[in-house]
């Protein structure tokens, strides 16, 4: 179960893996998905080569035995798992192998050169902008809550819209919008209700509560600073340390006491530990007896609208279901910012096929060159890290499960890419057995690098038919599809009627109960009561554990052979799922400036489909002559849909500019005073470049609006228009 | 505090009025929105004027009698409030005024011609097509929750992406995205904690809910229909029916014995009517001590971030913010579909002004001669009809308070013609002075005509500084604006300088009590409580009721004059608060239509920036050289972000286009065997009219982008390329 705990966390993509691995090799990626982008204005950010940390020798040569002893306890897991051992040994083993893996990683963030990204100026940056803030402030304040600004809002919008267009207008998704209020029903047929958790404790004295591994967690990391430690206790911690994540919930009970950790608030003893389900409940309707939850992911939605979808694309395969919206998880400690919150956005797809099919997937030839930087399983157990890998390699050595599975996750990759996601710090990590859901076939997660470490952004499974299952199980409804037979084949029917006149007398209020139950049962369950009720005349089933007696009257059972020329199936499912503000906040990191030579003008590098605004305009003094233009060139741009904003504040026109870049305001269009003269011209400013053309005030409006939407690139207006070189202040 | 509950629930457009009204001269309405508009493609729909019911003299003749009841009672109210008379006699005489305003309304819809609209038919597309179904079907479905399917959910994200541009962008908003989850501290503040309800009842047996007042009134009518009921007691209901609106709970109680009403269900007794919170309880974080409700509007995640909106706008008035988002109301008893459900979107705007500067608004000149359909409260009282009426002219005789609140009605009545909205079914009608919250100055409701009545979609109010204060008040933050004086001024101040040592000390952990408590106190409070200090050298204060003695030691008081510049001041808001699924609702059968001569070809007429696609693309048959131009084209719609489907299912090319304008696809490519002849073209067709037209395929994308984008009419394409009479299905 353990297992499964972890897999439902790991869905809604707001789990916090913080590991972190230098880059080897993964230069050809960046060409790869460059070309398959088209052109994209932003020269900084994605036509010029970054510079990529190649491996320093050095470095390699002191993480050697790291990797060497990763791979050695790598190599006894698979021989334990070949000579199918007792598990207790494998679970040992596997341990092991955790704690090596985390101290080769922890060896290599220690060994790889820093950047001089500083959160806590982006974080001013951000504030002091409202791109987002904390919700409630004025009350105090609630944490895990988070209001999103004009800045932030107009990211997210613009995030989103970009999403649709790249998966659901080009993939011809078929989009559901659904409820977020759950009634419990659904939730514990997903397995929500029962495994949604996570363990916590209690101050014993004022009830505050702790998530108990974070707890642990932080306990040993001050108690390894602490001088007062013994080294003997330092060593026993550096070995505990890296199996906290696979703790149940006596082994957390019996740390947490060996340890004598205490409330960190208040020195107060704390409780053992306790499950604590994720969602947040609430009563649906006055009456109070029906719960229900907040949605902890969007899938749901989706599944449980299945037969319509099928139904909606002509009862054809394959064919994705997709959902942008809220859901809701009441986290115990959210910490991380954007990163681990309580109320958050996703984006799924539930991409349904015949499982005979999704090897082969008729799309994946256009894919099939791009590379990847794969951050498989044997790896990982090899010591080994990431490589670069293409899709049809990947998919022949087996490395990824299917082409279904690795055409989308060359479609992830390009859209990260599209958005401004860094490919640098961008890979595919893959879930090891033992982290992956018993019923997952193979599942990956796209892990951006942040200042927090590697974040899991965008999860990518091949579920299976796992969640269709556990709703027509507990439905009784059919969540199938068909396929045609090659040749028309016979078959054994076993049906059974239900004399619904005599159940109804016999057990009133109940007879549905026994009816469902019936219609439910398999055809060897049929045909067993079938020969019982010949047999003795009755029969007893037992739905949620009442008795009820079913007599030969009242079912006729029929057996008879049929020829069919379709099958049944349950489909399979291909599940990508984004993390919308992890997203969001690992690109303000990755774009995230400062000038050179001026630590205070820090600025977003956003490109332009991403900008909150597409253009500013600016008069360059407030002297009444400029306005009618500026407002012309207002509306021009409002008639193309191009957000943008005036700023006809004081100031100088530089730090104008600089206010500009701040909200990552991509194109700059200046009314100065040759802006009068006929023909009317004015200025247009690029962000990355901070160069500047001179164009017709005319046709300024639809420039902006080609570089917008990456119908122009800048080099090519640079090309074609005068270039400017500075405004006079003042005239 | 009646009065205030209407208006909460007013507010968020949840509430149902059904009553129905004769249009008379409004025809001068229609040209004027339309050249606001700019040009529409939809000839059917905006460019040919449609035919309106202009009032029948007959008819009128019948209504005078009841139209002279309803003003000789409107006079007599007035008269009463004028002559300050008692409460109780204005009561009784507000509640015969609403009587006769009833048997008026009712008496106009018995007379008004049924148009043809048939709501089964309609909602057999809908179900079918999925633009909309019941939430968990599959499990029963839960009530007043609805899933919207592919084409529902276009529908709905085009809406919202028109709704930001027409607003956002247009009018500079400042859109937020805040938290849902909302702590009870912002809801008691907010007054929805305390005021926030429906009255219901219960079925003593089993439990099952009732609203009070649905109850009442379905029992009414059904005795109204029962011939077993005598004339007196019809005469006596028909008396009370219309009064059910403003009952209380003890009304309502006494009419629920009085006509002994039982369950409808079950027909057991039920239960004395009981107040119900209609906001969704859940608890916040693991300890289960902060509780918190589902937000139930919008509004207050603008207002909670007034602050940092005014900063982000540079502390300059007015501006607005907005916010799309889900918001949640437990309903006793959902019904009429979309209408009335317990999650829906809404999008709302909280436009800030000072109130010394609303009686003017800087672009009121852009819409000041459009004509709106008015029902004003004074009309209502009168007997009178909705009229035509410039905003120029309401505003001066006093009918809309000030131009602020006027320019929004204006945005909204052009917004909701763009997205599709029969013009001749919407009307503003005006809050009664009994309707409206104490606070609120000016309320319109901008209603649309369905089969369900007339339905308030889209609420426009000024609320004065209401809302603002509440917050100010329960955070002791000063939520206000500045304003420059003409001249400088000198002012008295009190100032508290609390010695935070000394208070620590002595109160401990309520330190901070007693500190916010002196923090909060007026000037005159100050003043008083320094006296006492002096004189006896301490002095009490009650913070929630907990007695505290404040010393000598513990504060400072002083008194000064200073001169200041600037004074600040509490913002009125005007709130325009869009209900999306009711809009949704009233656009579906607003746009729904019958092909003349085939009542099975049910299609939507939706404009094209609201239909779910813009285009659809059919080869004629599934001759393969067909598929190279389709997927051509596809790919060319693509490239400009226009949604579309490709339909090559077999099936005539007939019956595909009724499909595909059963979905409300305005254009339609097909591609034939002429288009394998060199210049390669194909037809396009258009949804209203069904003409077509031939033309080359590599314009064709453009043309269906600039159609969609009303960039080009269709009668413009039509005098362009040639008309194409009909394809032969086969060659």
């Amino acid at each position: 179960m353990q297992v499964v705990i972890k897999q439902l966390c790991r869905r809604i993509t707001q789990s916090c893996i913080v590991t972190e691995h230098l880059y080897r090799s993964i230069s050809s990626t960046v060409s790869l998905s460059r070309q398959c982008l088209g052109g994209d204005p932003r020269s900084r950010n994605i036509f010029v080569l970054k510079e990529i940390d190649v491996m320093d020798p050095k470095i390699e040569e002191q993480l050697a035995p790291f990797r060497q002893a990763v791979k050695e306890q790598g190599d006894i897991v698979r021989q334990l798992k070949a000579d199918k051992a007792p598990d207790i040994d494998l679970q040992r083993a596997v341990a092991e192998l955790k704690t090596r893996k985390h101290a080769l990683e922890h060896k290599e963030i220690e060994l790889t050169p820093k950047d001089n990204f500083d959160r806590s100026k982006m974080e001013d940056l951000l504030k002091q902008k409202f791109f987002y803030d904390q919700s409630f402030a004025i009350y105090g304040g609630v944490n895990g809550l988070y209001d999103f600004g004009p800045m932030g809002c107009a990211v997210k919008a613009n995030l989103l819209q970009a999403w649709r267009n790249f998966f659901v207008l080009e993939e011809n998704l078929l989009e559901v919008d659904t409820a977020m209020l759950t009634p419990e029903v659904v939730l514990k047929a997903s397995g929500h209700v029962e495994r949604f958790q996570d363990y916590m404790v209690k101050d014993v004295k004022n009830g505050e509560c702790f998530r108990a591994d974070h707890l642990i967690e932080n306990s040993f990391e001050k108690m390894l600073t602490d001088k007062k430690v013994t080294a003997e206790v330092k060593e026993q911690i550096r070995k505990i340390l890296p199996t906290i994540d696979n703790m149940d919930k006596d082994e957390m009970g019996k740390t947490l006491k060996q340890f004598n950790i205490k409330s960190p608030v208040t020195g107060n003893d704390i409780s053992d530990p306790m499950e604590f389900n994720l969602m947040f409940a609430t009563s649906i309707g006055p009456t109070g007896t029906l719960k229900g939850y907040l949605r902890p992911e969007t899938a749901q939605g989706i599944f449980v609208n299945f037969k319509r979808l099928l139904e909606f694309n002509g009862g054809k395969l394959p064919f994705g279901g997709a959902q942008i919206g809220s859901a809701f998880r009441n986290e115990i400690s959210p910490r991380s910012g954007l990163i681990r919150v309580r109320e958050f956005t996703m984006a799924e797809i539930e991409y349904f096929v015949d499982p005979q099919e999704k090897k082969k997937f008729f799309k994946f030839d256009s894919v099939k060159d791009i590379k990847l930087t794969l951050f498989s399983a044997c790896n990982q157990m090899d010591g080994k890290g990431p490589e670069a890998k293409s899709l049809k390699d990947a998919v022949a050595d087996g490395t990824i499960a299917n082409e279904t599975l690795a055409y989308f996750m060359a479609r992830i990759n390009l859209f990260l890419i599209k958005i401004g996601v860094d490919e640098t710090k961008l890979r595919f990590r893959q879930h090891l057995s033992n982290e992956m859901a018993h019923y997952a076939c193979d599942c990956w997660d796209a892990e951006l690098k942040t200042s927090y470490g590697w974040i899991e952004c965008v999860g990518c499974a091949d579920r299976s038919c796992y969640d269709l299952m556990c709703h027509q199980k507990a439905t009784g409804l059919k969540l199938v599809a068909e396929r045609k037979l090659d040749k028309p084949k016979t078959i054994e029917v076993v049906e059974c009627k239900v004399n619904k006149g005599v159940m109804g007398k016999v057990f009133k209020k109940d007879a549905k109960v026994v009816t469902d139950f019936i219609t439910r049962m398999e055809d060897n369950e049929l045909d067993a009561m079938d020969k019982i009720l010949k047999e003795k005349g009755e029969f007893e089933i037992k739905p949620n554990d009442q008795s009820f007696v079913v007599k030969s009257d009242m079912v006729t059972v029929n057996k008879f052979s049929k020829t069919v020329h379709v099958e049944d199936f349950n489909p399979s499912v291909i599940e990508p799922s984004f993390g919308i503000g992890r997203v969001m906040y690992a690109l303000f990191e990755h774009n995230f400036r400062m000038r050179e030579g001026d630590e205070q003008r820090t600025y977003l590098s956003l490109p332009p489909i991403i900008a909150p605004y597409k253009c500013s305009v600016l008069p360059l003094s407030n002297n009444a002559q400029l306005m009618p233009f500026v407002n012309q060139l207002a509306k021009d741009l409002l008639k193309c849909d191009i957000s943008h904003k005036v700023d006809s504040s004081t100031g100088s026109i530089g730090r104008r500019y600089a206010r500009t870049d701040a909200i990552a305001i991509p194109y700059g269009i200046t009314v100065d005073f040759d802006t009068i003269k006929e023909p009317h011209s004015a200025t247009l400013r690029e962000r990355e470049s901070m160069k500047q053309i001179r164009a017709p005030i005319s046709e300024l409006a639809q420039i902006v609006y080609d570089l917008a939407n990456h119908r122009r690139t800048w080099d090519d207006i640079l090309n074609n228009y005068p270039i400017f070189e500075q405004q006079e202040s003042t005239k």
